[in-house]
This record gives structure tokens, sequence and C-alpha cells, in this order.
């Protein structure tokens, strides 16, 4: 199924006055401020955030997982979503692969595929946390830290294959995420298992090609539920200096233990020069892997303030790799993904409007209540129409989510694919 | 020091015309969508919070405090202060008393005072946690759960005590926070503590007056850090039930455990006619006190949202007591004060945008995208023209930080006060 | 498999004397200080604890399950490795039926296999967090609370078959451990979902034979993530008391917020009579499910000081249900459930050595140096010859682990199932 | 007030000859499994653990402080406690200073009343985080972050200062601890603070003597409730590593977030020979300063886990400065030190029971059950024994709290002192 142009102009009919109504009086009111609201509408159009191929199709916990109708079963469906995706939102230009779950089995088809919806190939991830059919080695005790040169070797040849998977597919980056720990208290030694997989690192970094990055994530627990062999920054950050230029740390927004200052971290990595890529959702406990905004939206633009910040600021630091990493539990997960779109395309606008110079000034007097009121002011801004203006600009949708719903993208998915498909991988 | 009418009315001109535009246009398009501007706008001009005597000197940790220039040195300078708050918002048209700190010594003069500034007395606070100057019996080891009878029938008379002093001024409300726990395993044995907690509170309740109500504050833990009498709000309102039907439950937004589903609580305790009070602030660590809607403004709104549906749904539950109880350790306290009534008002004006109907509509189908797009719909909306329209109607300030900044508020009142003045009780 | 009480004694024989002189070297120290060795190794030698038909497989996570070989693959397998464990450590004389994984086919024989191995069956569970094949109705969006009737029709019947079930086979009690809640805020009515929880649970009690009880378990999060409808004890009480006498809080360790006093709560449960059952594990971040006493296992001794003092103090309150809910990831489960009964038998051991007079003494004159001494002092003591002597009384092993494994129970078990089972429910 | 050594010897009489059997049973019983008794004992004996200076008097919330009678008001009775303290445990030899709290007024005098005490000068500890009277600057708003070149310089000044008052003692290293960060979000620059961190910290390190360490601390939160300059051990091994070798990181067991894997963090930093120095304390919530060990032994247990690998494999790393760091709110605090140190000692002593060579082997593996059976094993002695008799060999009580009362240290104390002294600094 794919979305014509045509489609999309007709559903945005209904909307165009008032939306233009409301840009106008937005931008005007901005414009007096000082704000340059063109460069904040073409910043957002240009902005764009990847699609984990493993998304598409309805999650679950361990207590279970309930189906959804019209899930995609092979890669080509999956980027077919996020074609629809992308050309209702015009912000999903972008596909991130999970091996061994989506090995093309025609790579020129596939790229053929993505090139029509102007879909790039992003990040590709290794799968060291669950073992595949046949494998000779079982990661039960872990993968790139095992005590056994057999499973680090296996874990790291699979690493190898994912690059040249990716590179095949015009991917610049290997993420790693590592579920490498323990379960209880002495299973592990703390150290081998830290010199173990940053020795598998530097082996998997050498393979990569010059042009490439290697994004290595962290996270406090889970499936581990004592130690986790990368459970911070700090550690990331480590071993990511361990491997060379090339490494970076990946912040996933759900991988940090209750009230942790995210902000902070992602400041901090950038004055290093070392945040390499952004995984986006939401949570309210654990990772719960949630609509990214639909819990804490003002924490989402605090760290899009330093993101912003980052990327005037720190020309030390690489373009980041955008993702997003939700798990669609009980919602249609493209209208998921739609609705995750909008919460970072608002918490980027808001801290676009951040008067940076004004928030400068207040810091240095020490003028906490002005510090606020500018942040404040950003984001009690209702940025919905600049949003809408730049997908307009982009031949999106005004409201993507009426679109998807009125165009009947969901019945037609079902009608082509059947109800009980299921994604590859879940 | 008071801020005159015309006062208020020379610093609105500079935005009127800015403001009747956007206010406008908002209203406009909230009409079109079936929205009853007019009732919001009357709603938020009726909602006042208490401002505690206790908060308008600066506050302090643990580590020391860093005071602030013109703070008030009696409880009449206080009430000055929330004069000046309440002009200018229009929103903090009463305060709750901190006994002993703020024991009136002319009680007609006090309330005349407090008249003239239409300034209400909300409930009143007793302090059982601190020992006060030549008292027989100390609270060391616990207030009403002590295991010595002396010590509960102090600290049970000074609750009475509270009363009294309250019922002059016109309060009909006691609101009680207990300290009461114990720092180490063992120290306690939690049955006895919480009947002898139980039974105190019975006795206090006897004492209060038919109108009144008494209200039970929880908090897991601090200034005790292994257990808390009244750790939660099972707790509190078992003790309630314990006591009659006067007796509540009363919420403080920081007195919860990490991740607190705390709207869930609100709408739970509203559904049994149990819900008494509530005290703003906001926190991301513990009970940090920090200024309501700085750091999780959104959790704020859901709260908001269950509020605004029991305020129309549970006649069985009362009216509620509202106040802010935050510590102003960097910031100007009236400044702070501002800034609280502000997120307050707006949290309020989003919950009343929701569109109750549609949301349950959308409930029984369970569609939860829609749910979410109703709730984050109104929650993007601007509402500050809604606010600043309220406040104008009522006589307050379009800009009230602007204002008092404008007025020289601050060093109006060092001029009168002096510097190094120290709030009571601080 | 079964294992004969001669092998059991053979393995005893090595470790017997060393084991005597352990035993009279403690027990002569403790009698010194006047306690009642001999009550205490009755009371340990009584303490039975039911495991759950789901644990004797290989658990798992969201991210995938490493199986373990020789799991059972049916109810008559699963009460073998019953009647292992129990034959081992003499304190697993139950077990605990999760339906519809355990319906059993044969009744009789099934209660014959039973008896035959000393173990009774203690409450029985009930799933509606799962859809069941050919069910008319989806749990997807809640089953008690479910807005739709059909569906919590449907639930409150399977609830009501439980029952039934648990009654041919001498049950007498039903665990409702309810998933019900919501991801997102919004897609739930707080209080309807409450309302119709408390509805359904009045009908099934409405089922519930003279002589059982109800057992209303209460969960913060997972495996919804926003709100969950019974979060907390104060929800599950509220529900139990709507219910009626028969019907009481389960408390299980792994379902609080981080920080919780949970012997606190176990404590006031019991001064109200309304702690109706436990279910054991451990954790470090949330319902980790880990063998319980592996992480906080001083937690584990506060909360048996509760429990054993409301015990003794208590009448109020029933004998409860003592459950083990752990997922076996890593771990062999039978080896698992048995590290599991030693650290249950050895904080209960710990807890009855607490001299409970002198610890009130201490209390009464606030003396929180002497009552830390008293926890500590019995938490220091090694209990590990009372626990032996124990099991050496009632038949079992001196040291399950080492007669599991010099028994070579498992390899026993691959040799009679094979590899590749897998446990019904998993 | 001096404790006399045939005083304690007097006191030791009543229990030697039951300790004797003990220690024996106990020793014999180990010695068979292969420990080496002899050097445990001998390790435990030479462990000290440095008193601060802080400790000596009651201490408190920001709700407020009850004080404790014959508390030391000046230094030379805060050496008199601490030398009661060591004379007692014998593993106190040592006194953390706080300046300016503490400053000598007779260096000489000092240090010969330290040394006729045993007592050596460990780490000095500036403050920053508080104003001193007459001070140019203040630290409201941040010190070695500070974005004022005056306040930082100052800051950095008292440290130089606070090293000269070292020097002159014999202490060889520095611990900054750092209150800097924010309240709200905005207020702080957080790549512009942690930059002026950094290089206040250089120029402190340059004024270091060349045989002395510089220990840097972090916390999360605390007295700033938004964000910390120096959050957690990446930032602080950032800033170490930025200063030079003589920089090391110290970790405080209450300075993390909830469910921190502290274990983990001691371990890497460890390898990295960058773990610097360790203050113990416990807590339940967050920086609670309990008494350490009274809330979570095990995991206390875990930590000298690492410690003692650590000492014993990673030459790397240099020795430890050891400090207790607790708040003694409601107990006795020579008591509560007592029990602090007593808690330490059996942490260490199971942690050297551990069999590292079996665990090692057990960990190669993978067999997680026996990993966790060594590690309950170490733990589940009663090492209480080995503590004593460490005690007795080094001149010391065989029960210091016992002997600490019978002894009636604290009303000689009062007698000397009065009830109502207040120790500097609180």
């Amino acid at each position: 199924m794919k979305i014509k142009q045509n489609q999309i102009q007709d559903t945005n009919k209904i909307n165009l006055q008032s939306h233009q109504e409301k840009f106008d009086f937005l931008s005007n009111s901005l414009i007096k401020t000082g704000t340059d609201v063109q460069s904040i509408v073409n910043k957002l159009k240009d902005f764009q955030v990847a699609i984990p191929s493993w998304a598409l199709g309805a999650g679950g916990t361990r207590f279970g997982r309930f189906g959804f109708y019209g899930e995609p079963s092979n890669l080509e469906e999956k980027i077919d979503d996020i074609g629809v995706l992308h050309s209702l939102t015009q912000t999903a230009g972008a596909v991130s692969l999970h091996i061994p779950w989506d090995i093309p089995s025609d790579y020129a088809a596939i790229k053929e595929k993505a090139d029509a919806l102007s879909i790039k190939f992003d990040a590709v991830n290794s799968n060291t946390f669950q073992d595949q059919k046949d494998a000779a080695e079982s990661y039960k005790y872990g993968s790139l830290s095992n005590t056994s040169k057999a499973v680090r070797e296996q874990a790291i040849q699979h690493n190898l294959d994912v690059i040249k998977i990716g590179d095949k597919l015009g991917s610049k980056a290997l993420t790693v995420w590592l579920a490498d720990g323990s379960c209880f208290p002495g299973q592990n030694n703390f150290q081998t298992a830290f010199q173990n997989t940053q020795d598998s690192l530097i082996d998997i970094y050498k393979g990569l090609p010059d042009d490439w990055k290697m994004l290595v994530e962290y996270k406090p627990y889970e499936p581990n539920f004592y130690s986790t062999v990368i459970q911070d920054w700090g550690a990331s950050l480590m071993l990511a200096n361990g491997c060379g230029d090339k490494a970076y740390t990946l912040v996933d927004l759900g991988h940090h233990l209750p009230n942790s200052n995210i902000e902070q971290i992602v400041s901090i990595l950038q004055l290093k020069g070392k945040l390499g890529g952004f995984h986006f959702n939401d949570s309210k406990y654990g990772d719960d892997d949630l609509t990214v905004g639909s819990i804490k939206p003002y924490a989402l633009f605090l760290i899009f303030n330093e993101l912003v910040y980052g990327m005037e600021n720190n020309p030390q630091n690489p373009d980041l790799a955008w993702m997003i990493d939700a798990s669609h539990n009980v919602k249609d997960p493209l209208e998921d993904l739609i609705q995750s779109l909008e919460a970072i395309q608002e918490a980027y606008a808001k801290a676009l409007l951040i008067d940076q110079k004004a928030l400068k000034a207040a810091q240095l007097e020490n003028d906490v209540v002005k510090c606020q009121e500018i942040l404040q002011g950003a984001y009690r801004t209702d940025v919905r129409p600049l949003l809408a203006e730049a997908r307009l600009k982009a031949g999106g949708a005004l409201s993507p989510i009426e679109a998807y719903r009125s165009l009947n993208v969901r019945s037609q998915l079902i009608t082509e694919r059947g109800k009980h498909t299921v994604a590859t991988g879940l």
C-alpha cells in the first residue's frame, strides 16, 4: 500500500484555511519577539527520525502479547509501512534494521524500494541477546562479555556481519546494545566482563569502515536484573574511548535509573564530542517503551534544549542518529509512530523557540526566575501550526493521524496482508 | 507595602492590546470546537489558592540556608506579602497559618488587615515535629504516636489549641502533618505507633467544631528515614475513616515514592468522597519542594484532569483546601509564588479544555490513540491568554511577574524592612 | 522421578557429625540466652511454602527465554518436581495451580499423586491477563475492569471456574492478580475501572465457598506501564473490604515502588486482620522475580519480624498462604527453588530469635541503639544448623542443594523427559 | 575523658571465656574449609576507618535538630571522643577534619593530643556549600562552578587553604564535595558549569603536594534539586582524569539514584585505578546518612567483596581513604559510630571469607547457583567472634557498646562538658 501525494492534498483541503490563520497569527506574534520563524520551519522540515524495522508490529511484555491486524510480515512490507509514515509526516525518512530479523534477500530490490519512498538506511542493529536457530553457541550467559572465547567470537562475527549488511544498503553506523550482565550477585566478575566487552568491541571496531560510527548503548537493567555490563553513560563512554574516535555513546531515554537527569548527560557528552545517537520513547517506571512525549513531555523539551544547544555550539560532536524505539502494545503501531514523530517535532520546535541569548544573560545574573520564564515561555507556546507548516511545505499531511484514518490505511493493510500476520522478530 | 489598583492598571496598559488580540484569536478558535470559553475564564477567576505563612521567606536545606532580603518578620508583614501576591494575581486570596510560628497577638487587627486585602484564613497547620522552647515534653521520638502518654497529650493539646486559634480567625480546617516515624528498623513497633496515632487523632477530632474538617497528610519519608507512621494514602485514609466523616486525606504532591501515579490516588479518593486538601509543589527526586509545574507540568495537568472530573462528577467529595507548599531556596519567594500560581492556573485551564464527552466515548471504544490526542490537544493549547483574561477581569495584572518587577516591590520591601530580617519559623 | 528416603539418608551421612557439632554448639549458646531452641526447630519444621505450578520451567523476559533441559511438560510432572523439592527440603508441601495452564484431566489421579508426595493444594490462581485460544472476548484492554460487560462476565466466569477446579482438589483460596490498567494517560477512567473491578470481584466473591478466602494482589506497574487498577495495598484493601470478611490483601514482595517499606504494610494489614497471603521473591529494580533473599536478605528478615509478631499477637488475622513466585531465567528451576526455601527458612528462623520482650522494653525507653542491637544480634546469628536440624528431623536433606546434585536429579529428569520439553504456560 | 587500658580489660573479663569458646569453634570450623583465620584476624586488626570531625554531635534535618547531651564543642573534645571510640574498637584510628569548622588554634598541641591517642589525620574536607561570616562572595549559586570568577577564586583559595592546614597535620588527601548545581531547569548552563568546575579543580590540583591525593566526590541531588554538577561517577572520573594522576573518584554510599549497582561502580573504578576513597553510611530513600549496615547489610557485603577483590588484584589502584559519613539524629553519636565500625568490620570479614578461587571456577562454568552458594555461605557465617578476637588482640573491647555503657562514658562527658553544648558546624 502506498499513499499518493494527491490523496494527502485532498485530506489537507479541509483544514487548510484554519491552518493558515493559525500559522499566520503565531508567526506574526513570534516575529514580533524577534524569532526567525522561517528558519525554525526549515529545521523542522529537515529533521528526520529513523523508524526501527521491529516497531511496525504490536509489541508485548513477558506476560504476553496481543497481536494487531495487518502487521507487515517481511522487510518489504515494513518499508512500505515506513513509506506510509513518511508520506504523511515527512519526518520518517529512514529505517533502522535489526539483524538477523531483517536480512534482505535481494539488496538491490530493497534499496530501490526504499529510494522510491525517500527512505534512507540509518544505523543497523545487531542482536546478541537471543539465540538464533542452529547457532553453535548460546548467549544465555552473555555475548561480547562471555567468559567463553567461542561465544565472544560468535558475537563479534555477528556484528561484523551486520556491518557488511548495512554497508551494502548505505548505512553508516552500527548500534550495539548489549543485554550482557548478571541476574545474581557473584554470577559475574565485573572486571572480567568489562574487559571482555572492551576487547570484543575493539575487534568489531576494527571491522568498521572509515566513514562509519559505532554507537554503544547503555542500560541499567533488564533483561538482566542484578547487573548490566554497560550500565550507564560512564561505562559506555569508557568503552567508546577504549575503541577510538569513531565510537560514541548512544542514549535511549528509557535506559536510566529513576529520576536521572538525562539532559545533563546529553549535554556533557556533547561537550566531549561523544554523543552519537538517540533513541526516543517515554516511561513512567522503567524501560516502559511508551510513546515518546506521552508521559514526560517537559523532560523531552529540556533534553531537546540541550540537543539544540549542542548542535549550535559543539562542533566537536557529530550529527546524531535519531531513532524511535518504542513498543506498541495497545495502539496501532503506525498511529503510535505518528504520535511519536509529532511529539519529537513539538519538543524540537519549542526548544528552537528558546531565546538562547536572553537565557545566557539571565544565567549570568543568576536570575533563576527569568531563566524559568524563558524556558516556560517557549514551552507554553502552541507550536502545532509550525509543525503543520513544515509538513505542508514538504508535501505531508496537515494532520497525519486524521489523514491516516480518513484514508483507511489500516483496513487496506488488513485487506492486503490479512489479519493474523506477525512481524518478523516478534 | 500595598499595591494600588491603578498601579496595576498602569502596568497592564502596555500589553493590553496584544493580550486582547491573543485572547480573541484563541477564544474564537476554541469556540469553534464547542468550548465554553467564558465559563472557563470564570472558573479560573474563582479559583483561589492559599499561601502558607512560612513560604514568604527563603527556605533552606540541612546543608544551610541562604537568606533573602526584605523577608517579613511577623504575621502582619506576611499578610502584607500575600496581599501583594493577591493584588497581582487575584488567585492568592487565602492564607494558611502555621502554629506556633504565627499566633496573632491581636486577632481583631489581623482579621481586619486580611479582610482589607480580601484574604481568607484557610486551613491551620499544627507543628509537632519540632520542640518549642520551654515545652515539657520532646517530640524527638514522635508526637501523636509516641509511646509516652505525656508526649501524646501535649501533642493533642497543641492541636486543640491550633483549632481554637483558627476558629477565632475563621478557618474551617485543621491540617495534621505528622513527622512521626523511625530512623532504624526495630526502633518503633509499627502497630503500637499506628494505634497511638489513631487514638490521638480521635481525641483531636473530638475537639473539631461541627463545620470543620480534619485533613490528614501522608508522607513516605523525611525527616524520618526508615519508616513514617502515615506513610501513604492508604494509611491516611484508614486513620481518617477511624476518626469520622469530617476527616479527610490530604495529598501533597512531593510526598510520594518515586514514580507514584498520583492522579490515580486523587481520583480514587474523590470516588470515595475522602479527598480533603491539596498541597502544590514539584520535585524530581524526593520532597524537593520546588515551584509547582517547574519539573513535571504534564503530571500536574493529569492530576488536574482528575480534580476537574471529581469536582464535576463526585458530589460525595467536599470542596478542596488548595495550598502551595514549596521551599524558596534560590528565588525571591514572592516571584516564586507568582510562578506557582501561574502554573496551577495553567494546569487547571488546560484540564478544563479537555472534551470529557469525547474522552469518555474514546475510552468506551478503547481508542487509546484518540484518548491521547484529546488529552494532548488540550495540553498543547497555549492557555496563557485565558489566564490573563481571568486576571484582567478580576483586577489583577496581565503579567504578574513583569508587574512585580516594574513596580519594584522587592526593593520597596527591603527599604521598609531592611535586608536581614528573618521570617518566623525559619 | 522420585527421591527415596534412604537416598537422602545416604547423602546426609557425610555431614551428619559436623552438623551435630554445629547444632549442639549453637543450641547451647542460644539456650544460655534464654532461647527455646526446640520450639524454633519445630516451627521451622512446620513451615510449608507452596510452589506455583508455573515456576518449574525456565522463565524469561520480553527479550526472550533460554530454555532449560528436562522441564516438566504437564501437571503430573510438575507435581513430581515439587515432590523432589519436598523430599529434600521438607518445606515445599504444597502446590499452587495456575488455571488454565494446569487443569487436571483426571482429578482423582492428580490428588492421589499429590497425596503420595505429601503435597497439598494451596491457593489457585486465575489468569485474565492473556487471551486463551477460542475465547470469545479479549483481555487486551482489561478483564474485571473492562468497560465491556461481556469481557467482565467472561473474566468473572473464569474465576468461578477456577474456584470449582480448586474445590475439587482441596484448595481453600483463590488468588486474583489483575494486570488490568492502562498504558497511556487518558486511556482509562480510573473511577470506572475501579468500580467495575469492585463489582466483578463481588460477583466472584459470591461464588466463594464458605471456608474459602479470596486473596487480592496488588502491583504498581507491568504489564501496564501508566496505571494499574489495583496499584497498591490501599487499593487492594479497599476492594477486599468491599467484598467481605473472606477477602484479604495479598502481598508480593516485588510488587512495590522503589524504596517501599513493605514490613510496615505487612504489619498494618495484620493489625487490621486483612493480610491473607504472601508471595516470595527478590528484586533490585522492579518486579525482577529473583530468588528470594538473593538481593535484600535483611529486608526479608525485617518482614519476617513483622510476620512472626503478627502470628503471635494478631489473632484477628488468619493463617497466611505462603508461596514462592520467582522466575528462573538462568538457574535450574529446582535448584533455584531450593535456594528460595532455604532463604525463607533462614529469615523465619532469625526472626524467631528476636527477643521480643527485650525489644519492646528498648522501644519503650526509646533506646534506638539497643533496638538495633537486638535485631542485628538475631540477624547475625548463623542459623543454618537450626534449618538443617529441622530438615533432618522431618526426613529431609541436611544440605538440599548438595543432595540434589549428588543424586543427579536433573540428569535423570532429562533422561526421563528429554531436553527440549517446555512447561505449559511458558 | 579518656578510657584506660585496664578499664577495657576489666569489662572484657566477663565475656572472655564465652568469646574464647566461640572463636575456637568458629576458627576450627573455618580452618577445616581451608580458611586462613589468622590472616583474616590480622587484616581486621589493621583496618582503620576515619571519623569525621562533624559526626560527633547530633545531626538534624531541614525540619530541625534534636540536640544530644555532652557534645564536644571544639576540636580538642572531638579528638577526645574519637579517642574513646578508638580505645574501645581499635578501628577508629583517624580523624577527617572539616574546614573551616575545625581549624586548629595550636597545631602542635592538636597533633600531640592525636598522637597520644594513636589517631592520624586522614583526608581534609573543604566547605564551599555554606557562606562563612564576612566572606566577600556567596556560594548561593555555586562555588567552583560559579559563573563569577571572583566566587570561583574564593572557593579555589579556600581549598588551597585547606590543603595547607591538612599539610601541617600530616593529612595526605583533600576531599572535594561540591554542592554546586541548580534547583530549576535553565538556571545553569550544564557545559559552562562543568567546564568551570574542571578549571577550578585544576587550579586546586596545582596546589596539591606531590604525595597528596585529590578525592572528587559525586552526588546526584541535594542540596540542589534539579541538577548537580558532579552528578555521578562518570562525571567525577572525567574531572579527575582532567586533573591528573593524583586525582581520584570518591564514593559515598548514599550518593546514588535509587537501585544503583554501587559494587559494580566500585569494581570498574578499581580496574581503572581511579577509586580513591569511600564514605560509609546507609539509606533507604536518598542520602539518609543512617548507620552503615543498618538497612542494606548484604549490599555492603557485596561492595566489600569488590573492595577485597580490588585490594588483592588491582595494584593499579591506590590504598583507599575510608571514612564514616553518617548523621546521628536519634542516637548517641558515639554509640552510633561504634555500631558503624562493627558493621564495616563485619562486612569486611565476611568478604574475606569468600573463597575467591572457587567463585572464579563457578563463574567460568556459569554455575550461577554455586556462585550464590559461595557468597551466601560467607555472608551467613557469624563472624562476630573474628571481630572480637581482632579487637582483643589490639587491646580493644570484646563488646564495645556494652563497654561504653558499663563505663558510663556519656554521663561522664555530660559531667565534663555540660548538657547543652553544640558541636561546631551544627
